[in-house]
Order: structure tokens, then C-alpha cells, then sequence
């Protein structure tokens, strides 16, 4: 799959309970079919240097732009960003055309 | 697709032709069969504040992290990571067992 990606990367505040997060997302992007595709995990893996106090990976495929700019004003969605941004203490987000090499687009 | 997941974000020195490393990724995931699936993009959109700084997204899919491990330390693995590392100005990865949520994994 190509399409629109959102991908944000974050560490949440000393407290936070990083599965009621979760599992409040995953309820919001189950309600809105602009969105395609929705993973996520948790760093436990990467060395503590290269993951630089980053701990979870959230990432989210559109089709196009204009869903994922549909998808931010979405009233669930504005709803949600009240409490993820709360629990936030560091984040990083990027959004891009996905460049699919493997497996191969059909 | 679950599976074990290596995400990067990088900015890359000044200078450097981004398109080349990515070519160079491309061949390198093309040529071994433990990476599942590949994708990257390049960010163009993410309000600046929140991109701090970072400009490309890498993404790569493993069966397992037994499978992770072994490309690692795969010799064309181990070669492109020199001409990688001399180009980053700064980096993110995270590795980890990515939750699907959706589409549901069949």
C-alpha cells in the first residue's frame, strides 16, 4: 500500500497509561473509515541511544491527503487530541506519500 | 501485517542527495528475502514544529525479530551502513511488535 502516511513518534508523560491511549485510538480510527491502515507499537527493542527516550510508534495510511486532512477535523478526532496531547511529553510526527518497495504494489 | 517492525526517522546532513541512499536502501531490501515489506517516504506536509527537523521515514517489516537480527548483520546490511551512518545528521529508531489494528489481520 502507497497512499497518505501519518506516522508520530512519542514518548508520553511519567504516569501516563499508555494502553488506555491506545486503546482510545484504536476505537477512534475503527469509527472513521478515512482511515486505511492503523499499526502501532512499543519500543523495547532498539538500543536505548538510537530510540532517544522515544517509546511508541503510531502509524496511519489515507488514501489521499485531503482524507487525512478530513480525518483531522473530524469531530471524534479533535475529541481525542485533547487527551493524547496531555499525555505527551515529547513527540515527533511526519507525513508523507508512502513509497511501497516491498511487497511489490499490485 | 503484524510482525516485528524497524522504524527510522532521519534528518540527513546538508548536502547529502537523500535519492541516493534511498536507491541504495531499495537495492539493499530488494536483494534479501527476511525484509517483508518496505516502505519510506519523505516529509513534505507535517507542520514544521512537529517534524522537528527530520525529513525522511523508513519502515521495514520482519516475519520475527530472529529475522531482524540476521539482516543486521547481513554483509550487504553491514556494508550500506557505513555509507548511512556517514549521512545522518540525527535519528529515531524504534523496533518493535507492531499491533495491526487495521485492516484486521486476516
Amino acid at each position: 500500500m502507497g497512499g497518505f502516511k501519518h506516522l508520530v513518534i512519542v514518548r508520553f508523560k511519567e504516569g501516563t497509561v499508555a494502553e488506555e491511549i491506545m486503546k482510545g485510538l484504536e476505537k477512534l480510527v475503527s469509527e472513521i473509515d478515512l482511515v486505511k491502515s492503523f499499526s502501532w507499537g512499543q519500543d523495547l527493542e532498539s538500543p536505548e541511544m538510537l530510540a532517544q527516550g522515544f517509546t511508541h510508534a503510531i502509524s496511519m495510511t489515507f488514501d489521499k491527503k485531503q482524507d487525512y486532512t478530513a480525518f483531522q477535523t473530524h469531530p471524534n478526532h479533535v475529541e481525542f487530541s485533547a487527551t493524547f496531547s496531555a499525555a505527551i511529553e515529547k513527540i515527533v510526527v511526519l507525513c508523507f506519500s508512502s513509497v511501497q518497495v516491498k511487497p511489490a504494489v499490485a
